[in-house]
């Protein structure tokens, strides 16, 4: 029974949670009435359940699929008109959606349009959590569980996933995530190459290998190209191609004025560019705001972090250097919240007229957030403290108050004379290490582990809650209280994953291009990383399958054509790359590495490598580039045809498409006066006068005249013949010797 | 009379110059009778005349305006297919051709399709100077010397052209000069700001200045981002957007095989990309071969000259110091021009499949070799004379051979010693306003005023010739004899054209972005470099001009949306000046530069100027672009909405452009049981079982079960209504307590 009810969703397309704030009932009743009146408008038919204590669940469903298919039609058209796809669909709305069926993704995705579009786009106009909507908590589809079960298990039993898979999450989720997934698969097979060649060179040649270094750079530039033109063929395989050419109107778009445009006569919301460009500009202060605020907190904490470890020789000592490494994991994520936040205020701020535009926007944000937040303490250690650790130290007494109170006497707390400190060589390997292995291993957990156990933990209190509420006689009866009982499982089952977060890719995708970025930058310094990676990975595809499909809710299908911003975050990591890699490289390469002693480094030959190797990437970028490019896929070559077809097809129609069609068009054809030629016997150089003669009585216009002379072709062919005759090359001379 | 003759054409559309060679006379007159019959069959009305002593002249013209309009259509048609033009010709071609008639150029362009395209694309097939086709000299339309007389006029009389002038040489002589004169007019333009701040700089500041060099490398970002822009908004304006898209099929394009389409079922010429790619890996030994060639060359007489200049004081010095100048002058265009045909043989032989392609990659070869012709010496000057002359010169003594002849004894030829030896501080000044002037002036004559000079004296000569021909009773009567007399004179002219060249545009292109390489890699040497190349400029349109109009045929006219390939050029220039121009100011600013020897530099400085210099220039260039593209102009604006209007279209023609269609579509509207609502007065929670029940025994199907309970969105909304009744929110707490 209870796979069977797992089983069926009672056909239910879509799911809104209605809450009824604490506040204002009275609203709450209003606007819930207006939303009822606008989904039957659209063309949804609805049921009411109970949610958990203050929501409502409205179920949502086709009323009609003959209006479905409509919506579909036009969906169709809209992609045909902006080159989504090729083929313009005909007929009437109802049998081209038999011809062409829905995947689920696809299905979703249309009534989502006809819940949230605004009604001129055909829609609902339901903004969840917005403006007068605000009330509507949620809108998300129901999970399909056998699909989830079965993803479960077969992806577990797999190393790789086949192209059907991907397929499969798409169909089933949407193109974006389908997109994460292609990304992560390619990457996780991309990785055996450099995890392989990163063992043989870490048994080999070691740490720091110039080897490794030009190779992995390699690699970098290789992987980062194939994935661009792998989007493009998954674009085609999944006929999202230029899908980001229909860009959808965010609905928090704040025009500056309504002008009425002169070509159309369409109202346009318009927002001067200019004035975009002048708010963009906050974005200066803040990536300063971020690199200050993240900066001076990650520097600080690194400072004593060295200070206790390598100065400090007191009690407690073992602790103490934890201390530092806890205030990181307590002050880093709370800051970086609060810069998300400001960042997204800004990101509003600078009103983008189109969704994709302010995700690009607030994307690249992010980023940088998490650049800072992400590789500061590396970058100290191999350009900071190995370089400069024997001159910084002395001056880090002032950090001496930190453990004033542990230390037993002034001596313990004593910065060491710049000759007498040596730094610790391991450390920069160590702090690889832990980003390589420790960090990706908590990673996982915090992502996948700790949501289950507050999830269960949650639900336990919430029962025990209502529990004590029915002890002492609570007025309040469960919620599931006036269930149908044929309809409980059903009901609890759709409490709970309302009662889940949303699953958002991008944080997925941000983890993805940030441990690229290790790779990319540092790789070099610990050549095992590759390796932890790679298992990772595999471990990770499955962590955000559960993630996807037990953790969340089922998430609204988004096309798209790519993975966005992230692929340029990407580029300019491997760029950095180049030159992080040649610098460390020089600095470690031969030996363990500096003595923290800047003397030892020749800044010269630093700045060498660094150039030559940065501008060898360049050159290698382009050249891996254009060749990339010029490489023929089955796919292109498969839309290619079809293009081809479609113009065929359209010139057919026109009547055009045999090429000598004019000839045969034409009455008059000059071909059809062969005859009139034998009128010509033997043209002369004098017949040519005559007829030049009676021609110019005729006609007044000399152009008239010009044109007169040789009346077809034939003609034109013997007079031509004659002049040739006339000219003195070496036929002729030949002939006059007889 | 004259001026009468000039001004008409006799309606000639084209003309065909057609040589017979002196060998195979048979062959060329069996030819000459399939060109006469191949042009008759596309269409094509001829005349045939006498031109000079070996060859004819075949006027064409076509001979029903209505099959013109058909192939117009066609293009059109096709036009529409890969989105050149928005909207889709309607009606028949007769009078589609007289909605929107054809501008000059465009009747060109198309009856030069109609004789050179291939028959499946509807030409007659004709391939100037190939094939079977190789004497077929020339295909060329006339000049119009009415227009040619107005803009030699008018534009010697104005300082900038006006976007209708720039409309008017598209709409004479095609899109791809259009871009060339429009690229040369914005770059005209944009040079008044760096020519005013190089002048203030140099009389401010004096040479090398830091200030100019931040500027001036501004500036090039801008002005190549601004060109970008610039491009895209002419090919709005011209109609011409995408139309690099349609690719013209090379004619010589050798396939490896012919498939057939599996698709699309067309015979499809196919050559492997990976085959090509391989030939391409051959531009490198060609790129080197251009070095080692050029380079050794342009050492060695840069070396010799050094050598007389400053180590020899002997006799004759004054006259060999120009010695190595006039071997160069002499080498390089000769070595230069067998790299050329080199690169020419090896570009055919990578066998590309679009004449674009092909063009695009003879360009990027051709940019390699004037690359290095144009800036070695000078790169010498900087980085190797003026650094290391000190420590080089005393090895040039083995070059003392060169003047041995010449000196009276040893000492005149002794090279000092290192520290003896100083250089000259003027060197690169002097050679930069060698370029920046003197290189601009010799080139503007042997541009206009030789080949005015040398057809001149050809014509001349020929005279002489044919009269002392006659003198000596020679046979051959003049080409004119048989011309009737009132075409002589327009005769005269057609053969003077005929024997024109043909007009390159990408040479004058070439030039320009030579010129800007100077700009952006060296004009800090001398700040007034951009002044002088401001009048220059101004010289060049007009030569230019004359050019077009005078010196050589009209060319036939090419349709483009861009410079092309250049525009990567003038990237890669403007990336290369962030580095040479921070190098120069390093090394030079602040006194009079370096004494030539190299300990004065200190190449860790050296490389981080350079260093940041380059970064930084990339991050502004990054802003910048992003900055321009967010910039919104009126054409794009026009464009967008003529998109919008053809969408709309269509959906209006689907039915489907009102949104709110699927209500009033749907015949079993829910809105319509409004009435059916009143069976259910009040709802309690009771009675919300008994109907659970009720339905419950109705059907089997639970999903059917579950739709069912609410029949109608009234009724759902007063079951959500009292479901909200028996919530425990604030309002329902203070219900209770009454």
């Amino acid at each position: 029974m209870a796979s069977k009810v797992l089983q069926s969703n009672y056909d239910v397309d879509y799911v809104i949670s209605y809450r009824i704030p604490e506040d204002d009932k009275e609203a709450a009743i209003a606007q819930f009435k207006k939303l009822v009146r606008a989904l039957a408008e659209t063309g949804l038919t609805t049921e009411v359940r109970r949610g958990d204590e203050t929501s409502l669940l409205l179920f949502v469903k086709i009323s009609d699929e003959r209006i479905f298919a409509q919506v579909v039609y036009r969906s169709r058209i809209k992609d045909w008109l902006y080159g989504v796809r090729q083929i313009q669909p005909r007929g009437d709305p109802a049998e081209a959606l038999g011809a062409e069926p829905l995947t689920d993704a696809e299905r979703h995705r249309h009534v989502h349009h006809m819940i949230c579009f605004s009604r001129e786009e055909g829609g609902a106009g339901i903004t969840p959590n917005h403006g007068e909507w605000k009330n509507v908590e949620a809108v998300f589809p129901l999970q399909d569980h056998v699909k989830n079960k079965k993803w479960l298990t077969e992806f577990s039993s797999k190393t790789f996933l086949n192209p059907e898979d991907l397929d499969d999450i798409r169909d089933t989720v949407g193109e974006k995530i389908g997109y994460y997934y292609a990304f992560l698969q390619t990457y996780f097979s991309f990785l055996i190459f450099p995890a392989a060649f990163g063992f043989s060179c870490w048994v080999l040649l070691g740490n720091f290998s110039a080897v490794y270094a030009v190779v992995n750079g390699l690699w970098c530039v290789v992987f980062v190209e194939y994935w661009k033109r792998q989007e493009q063929e998954l674009a085609i395989r999944w006929g999202v191609k230029n899908v980001s050419a229909i860009e959808a109107k965010r609905r928090e778009f704040e025009p500056e004025r309504v002008a009425t445009d002169p070509v159309t006569g369409e109202k346009v919301a318009y927002f001067p560019a200019k004035k975009r460009i002048l708010r963009q500009l906050l974005q200066i202060p803040l990536a300063l705001l971020c690199v200050v605020a993240l900066g001076t907190v990650i520097c600080t904490c690194y400072a004593i972090e060295i200070f206790i470890s390598e100065v400090y020789n007191g009690p407690l000592k073992s602790i103490l250097v934890f201390t530092p490494t806890i205030i990181l994991t307590l002050a880093v994520p709370a800051i970086s919240n609060y810069l998300t936040q400001f960042a997204e205020k800004l990101t509003f701020y600078e009103n983008y007229e189109t969704q994709e535009a302010h995700d690009r926007a607030m994307i690249s944000k992010v980023f940088v957030i998490n650049f800072i937040t992400s590789y500061t303490a590396i970058f100290l250690t191999s350009f900071v403290y190995v370089p400069f650790a024997s001159l910084l130290v002395p001056y880090l007494d002032v950090l001496s108050l930190t453990v004033k109170p542990f230390a037993e006497n002034e001596k313990q707390m004593q910065t060491p004379s710049p000759a007498a400190f040596s730094i610790n060589p391991n450390r920069l390997r160590n702090q690889m290490i832990y980003f390589a292995v420790t960090a990706q291993v908590v990673n996982f957990a915090m992502e996948t582990v700790v949501p289950v156990l507050t999830q269960k933990g949650t639900k336990k209190y919430k029962e025990m809650q209502s529990s004590r509420a029915e002890k002492s006689g609570g007025t309040a009866p469960s919620v599931s209280a006036n269930d149908p009982p044929e309809e409980k499982e059903f009901l609890t089952r759709v409490r709970e994953e309302a009662a889940l977060p949303e699953y958002d890719v991008t944080s997925d995708l941000r983890e993805m291009c940030i441990q690229f970025g290790y790779l990319a930058l540092f790789s070099v310094i610990w050549p095992l990383t590759p390796v932890s990676y790679f298992f990772n990975n595999w471990l990770e595809l499955r962590g955000d399958t559960f993630k996807l499909t037990v953790e969340c809710r089922r998430p609204n299908p988004v096309r798209a054509d790519s993975i966005g911003p992230w692929l340029d975050s990407l580029e300019f990591l491997a760029w950095l790359g180049s030159i992080t890699t040649a610098a460390l490289v020089y600095m470690f390469s031969g030996g363990n590495g500096p003595d923290g002693k800047p003397h030892t480094i020749k800044l010269w030959a630093l700045l060498l490598s660094v150039f030559f190797s940065e501008h060898i990437f360049l050159v290698v970028r382009v050249l891996v580039r254009s060749a990339i490019s010029k490489l023929d896929s089955a796919a292109m070559r498969k839309e290619r045809s079809e293009r081809f077809m479609v113009r065929r097809k359209f010139l057919e129609e026109a009547g055009l498409a045999d090429a000598i069609k004019p000839l045969t068009a034409s009455p008059n054809s000059p071909l059809q006066d062969e005859s009139g030629s034998q009128a010509f016997a033997s043209i002369t150089k004098e017949t040519l006068e005559d007829d030049a003669r009676r021609d110019s009585l005729s006609s007044s216009d000399p152009a008239d005249r010009f044109w007169r002379r040789q009346r077809t072709w034939t003609e034109t062919e013997k007079v031509g013949l004659t002049l040739i005759e006339l000219m003195d090359v070496g036929g002729a001379k030949s002939k006059k010797q007889q």
